[in-house]
């Protein structure tokens, strides 16, 4: 990238808005995957005008822009191919939190945990919860459409976006949307916006539907099988009963092996893999409903079944299902989290589709996640060094994503496709799909300046990204083979 | 139309699927509103082909075509302005209910209280509920993104459509989304044409995601007030409490008045309007959530509130809900139902405005809907034979959108723009907002042929739809002056 671009970066945003150091470069150059690129500098917007100014800038000089929020992402979607990083953490107001007709106005940096805390102060409750969401931002909860546990009940990020400010790739600032619990005058444009990765505009703030806090007595089934089968079958039946839980989680037998110590007393040794679900309720209905999902499990074959309302154990069971993801990080320096996603009557075959996968393949192949949505994380621990284990890897996970398809599934319910799922696109969508997705994009971007290498499997097949001044950048180690994920630089590759 | 086109469609779907008859084209000239225009042709498609052949056609002769499910719309979305109707009601199967998978296939043409039914014996839900459901298609439900009373809890059918086959207009089948709960693999193209009016595609098939039936207890509360800001503030403390009930609908003291002995005896004869709500709930927590809701009612001032459980007295108070539209249709031969939508905090200011339109027109104007939503439903009873009270309801409507769009509120929350709503959009949307519906509709549907005439303002903004051939039909006695619904060709008025 020329100096003259630099110069101008920083005579519009100011010198602080805007980062060249190596240093600067590397730490916007990853997200929560294991690949990583070099953005050519990085920019940090206060408003709107802006990050309008940043893509005139993009726009004059042809150069692609990478939008940014805390980087907690699990598919490559923020990770920028050279280009100009625009990180949106500084666009970080609460603009309005109105009581009286249950919505937020945020800026697109504003933490979801911030949100969530603020209109707590106000008795409202806003239901997303993502993973990620101590340090997620609402720009990118948006961008993936993401969500979490609670999900199943309350529905991802997208059913509480009321309306968008989005930059289009032309300057255009796009309101759509508006203030109302609903809205049919003219086409949903924000649910556009929703879960298209930035490659379509850059989201620069959001109006938000909030809630009443759920009833608050809580409570906790864990339910424990012998086989998946049992498991899988008892997924589909608590799901389908009218005391549906607001959250429904498993884990395998490999997870609970990983466990160890920290695995709950509630799970006996024995067990193949276990659902938690979490009910909330008043307080005089919250143990027949915990009783009646703890019959569907039994006469599904559970071998064990905890129903409490108390505090301890409930924190204990929910804080083995968090301490999962670390304790697995733990094995070995390689997890690959995946977010493949079956209808949920397919979960029994899928789950026998991994186990064989995991044999086949001789990897260390762990299943949990978001049971009720059919959301699973298949994990795979490995060590990205070990090349062998690595090509096995790559073909366990294109095994992965033909088994969803094959179970009538989606590449992600959560995650979005980034660059780690692009090369499965033409598998997972009819290529009328497909193309009427690429032409919006063309539509939307002509130039494709607005994070481009990203969802799409080719990207020969809508215009090239277009490569950054500096050739250190994406044009020579970016992604985009298309059936070699192990060619996307790893983050422990990355120049430090 | 030509007698060649006619043949052509004949002969490409069979003669019974064609009609030209003046008598079979009066049948599908109008819908529930008071307008009406003839199709040159009525076709009635079997499947996916039959509707590409139609199109084919079209685009052949450059015909406008107008598709429609059972003629319940309230906005002229489905009212033809000369060209081919095509009535979807004959690709009326249910495809697929998958208990396992919580879900069902349908073509466009099944009625909405088929499909309820018959997931009901699968011992599973599908909760839209519009007015009209017992008639209404899935396809006009998908176009309009209808909804009902208890769209308050469940939202409207746009959340409940897993994915779509579409036929747009270059004959291109699409197939949207896919068979999950969550899926961001992808643009969401589904959201895209939920609500679209037929403008960018014909629906033809739907995947829609089904749930376990609401648990089984049911309660109403019905609470008076004695003025309109009480009941506006009530609606809003109800709507942010966590005991919020499944349905929170108004009636306002005009309605009342109205109901004369269909009143029911729960609502006192000073009452100056009523809130009805509908809980679904366990047996145990039935009566305190009742009555959490009733205590809230009260602190707002409610003159008298009655929670029940009992069917009978549950059934006369939803009667008289239902009863409701009719009674007021009896007072004078003509209704008009608008749809204009606030966000909850403004409806106490907005239904002040009303009260003020009422006055200053001296119009017989009654506000009932959806409070919960800000989703209103203004009716203004009048003759239209009376050209003083038309031209004073004409002036009345422009002031009901006025002072919804001055209380941050919309055109409509679920019936759609249509005919009747087109000449507000400028005034609704923002011109870049405005402007990338119209881009977006030129994209799919480059020859205006899909519903042409509909939800823009200004029909020589896009492509003018193209006359008919025939020129008794649209280009002569159609809708399109921008301050004057009046013009409309009302059914009163329409050749029979």
């Amino acid at each position: 990238m020329s100096n003259a671009v630099v110069r101008e970066l920083k005579s519009l945003l100011g010198s602080d808005q805007v980062l060249v150091s190596p240093a600067d470069r590397i730490a916007y150059s990853y997200d929560a995957t294991y690949i990583s690129n070099l953005p050519d500098v990085v920019v940090f917007p206060r408003d709107t005008e802006q990050v309008r100014a940043v893509l005139h800038v993009a726009r004059h000089h042809q150069i692609p822009v990478y939008p940014r929020g805390s980087g907690t992402g699990l598919s490559g979607g923020s990770v920028p191919l050279g280009g100009i990083a625009i990180v949106m953490t500084r666009m970080n107001r609460i603009l309005e939190i109105d009581r009286s007709s249950l919505l937020a106005r945020v800026q697109a940096g504003v933490l979801t945990a911030h949100l969530k805390e603020a209109v707590r102060a106000h008795g409202l409750f806003y239901p997303p919860d993502p993973g990620s969401g101590r340090i997620s931002t609402i720009g990118g909860n948006i961008a993936e459409n993401a969500s979490g546990p609670r999900g199943f009940h309350y529905g991802g990020t997208g059913r509480y976006v009321l309306g968008l400010q989005v930059v289009l790739a032309d300057g255009t600032v796009l309101e759509t949307g508006g203030r109302t619990a609903k809205n049919v005058t003219g086409y949903d444009l924000t649910s556009l916006f929703v879960g298209s990765e930035g490659t379509l505009g850059i989201v620069t703030e959001a109006t938000l539907k909030l809630l009443p806090p759920p009833p608050p007595a809580r409570g906790t089934l864990v339910a424990s099988f012998p086989d998946v089968h049992s498991l899988g079958r008892a997924i589909g039946e608590l799901a389908a009963h009218p005391a549906r839980p607001m959250s429904l989680e498993m884990v395998d037998a490999h997870c609970l092996a990983v466990l160890g110590d920290e695995r709950p007393p509630e799970i006996p040794q024995d067990a193949q893999g276990a659902v938690l679900c979490e009910v909330l309720d008043w307080p005089e209905a919250l143990a027949g409903r915990l009783e009646k999902l703890a019959d569907v499990c039994r006469r599904e074959g559970a071998i064990a079944t905890v129903a409490t309302a108390d505090p301890e154990t409930q924190h204990r069971v929910w804080a083995m299902r968090e301490a999962l993801s670390p304790a697995i990080a733990r094995i070995k320096p390689t997890k690959i989290s995946e977010d493949a996603t079956v209808p949920i009557g397919s979960i029994p075959d899928f789950l026998a589709d991994l186990e064989g996968i995991r044999k086949r393949w001789e990897i260390n192949l762990l299943v949990f996640g978001h049971a009720g949505d059919g959301n699973l994380h298949p994990n795979i621990i490995c060590d990205e060094r070990d090349e062998d284990e690595m090509r096995r890897v790559r073909q366990a996970i294109d095994d992965i994503f033909a088994a969803a398809l094959k179970r009538k599934g989606t590449l992600s319910g959560e995650h979005g496709i980034g660059l780690l799922k692009r090369p499965y696109m033409r598998s997972a969508l009819p290529p009328a799909t497909l193309e009427a997705m690429r032409r919006l994009k063309q539509f939307f971007d002509p130039d494709n300046l607005l994070n481009p290498g990203k969802i799409f499997p080719d990207p020969s097949g809508h215009p090239a990204p277009q490569p950054a001044q500096d050739t250190r950048s994406a044009s020579k180690s970016g992604p985009g083979s298309e059936h070699d994920p192990g060619q996307l630089k790893t983050r422990e590759g990355r120049p430090a």
